[in-house]
């Protein structure tokens, strides 16, 4: 991709986006239509295939070579991340969307040949959109994040995770991770992945682990979170799949060893 | 407490609020003095005593027979709620102040003769107060606050709660906790209590549960939240002291059955 059209792209990709929140932000302030709605649900499912449809729509009228990997099933199955693939969630955090009309993302990654080009969350409600470039470095708007504080201590960390990781599962031995939330300063749950992982690239949170994510749920998180010397990898810390589900542990390198060597692997089923 | 004096501490309360929420946001913009700190928790120390002077002083100048109770020990000792006593907690979710620089607030509740007459939650960064006034509802900046949905299913809630719920802990099994996460929605964790009883109280969430809280944490909190007709218990469903550290169950009257006897009652240690 060269410059001149990775620009181009850019520009339009992040255009895009801030449309369609603008798209939501109106109907989200439309009650009738909601309160009519008889139930809620259909009003999400709705929300999040009108989102989707509004990027796919015009991804193939001006793009029609590129491939898209989404939610709702209007993108592609694919089988590969040949030439340039857009991977979208159009509504990340859809519990938050549902019952809270706020906490909720659009995310939006841009892959060439394999490669995160570009990345977009966008917290609608808060008309806050994190973006990054590669090699550009992230922005939160216009605001450069700093890279992430190489400095970090596991016992000064900050880790979003849901409260199934202490509970009985298929990954990891509840106890293990009963002592790890017992060596870091604290655990948040935010209820967007997409969110979670702009937190971490902001460094308010120095780590987001998930037992299960779809790539439009971390697709954007990658290229931004990279950008500001954060890595991203699997509970076994392996490298993710971009084309399946994958555990995610998303995080700041300096507590990588004690998340994953100390805790995941150490408790592993 | 006249009308007429009631409307007086109110306004004066909020004005206090409102300008102690300046200062902060103030001192947060000098990053030179927060950088050249050695310590980031001398600086924590700071600005919550500072803050709470900035109370203290102003209460005592001007009401000087109202009582104090406050987290950094400029307030009194109190063995009752006798006169007009004010809880306040100067920034609540410390930790988030330090690792976020915001999701955090200043909680201020006026009590007299026991009775909540009035509270704020002030989301400092955010610009948001949440208030209420006894008997005249509660409201979020300008808009009042509807009741809560008194149709609220157990299922269907999202519940604010910390992970060591789910660990070992002294008050109730936790694999009774286990099994209340799977019965409910969705969790969430903030890491301010008085951010979480706001939360609860515009119905984002349906109810928020911690072991031990201080009269602070929520003495404006439960003010607000009664406004729309919610309700607070300690773990046991049990009358809460506002003069002591409590368990706390602050939820929507619709699914406490589900929450303190069904689970918190049901796992009792």
């Amino acid at each position: 991709m060269n410059l001149e059209m990775r620009n181009r792209i850019y520009n339009q990709a992040k255009d895009w986006v801030l449309q369609a929140g603008m798209v939501i932000r109106k109907k989200m302030a439309e009650p009738l239509e909601i309160e009519t709605k008889s139930n809620r649900n259909d009003l999400v499912t709705t929300m999040d295939k009108d989102i989707e449809y509004f990027f796919v729509s015009r991804i193939k009228q001006k793009y029609p070579d590129d491939k898209i990997i989404s939610e709702e099933g209007y993108g592609d199955t694919l089988g590969s991340l040949k030439g340039t693939v857009w991977i979208i969630d159009p509504i990340d955090g859809t519990m938050n969307f549902v019952h809270q009309k706020r906490n909720f993302a659009i995310s939006v990654g841009v892959y060439h040949e394999g490669i995160g080009e570009f990345g977009f969350i966008y917290d609608v409600m808060a008309d806050t959109i994190y973006s990054a470039k590669r090699g550009e470095g992230a922005y939160k708007n216009d605001y450069r994040l700093p890279k992430l504080n190489s400095e970090k201590q596991i016992t000064e960390s900050i880790i979003g995770m849901n409260h199934f990781w202490l509970c009985e599962n298929r990954l990891v031995d509840e106890k293990v991770m009963q002592q790890f939330i017992r060596t870091i300063r604290g655990t948040r749950l935010y209820g967007s992945a997409a969110l979670e992982f702009a937190y971490v690239s902001e460094g308010i949170m120095d780590g987001y682990i998930s037992m299960s994510l779809a790539p439009w749920d971390f697709a954007a998180g990658v290229i931004i979170l990279k950008e500001v010397g954060g890595e991203i990898y699997t509970a076994t810390g392996e490298e993710i799949n971009m084309l399946k589900k994958n555990s995610i542990v998303a995080c700041n390198p300096s507590i990588k060893h004690e998340i994953i060597d100390k805790h995941l692997k150490a408790g592993r089923k």
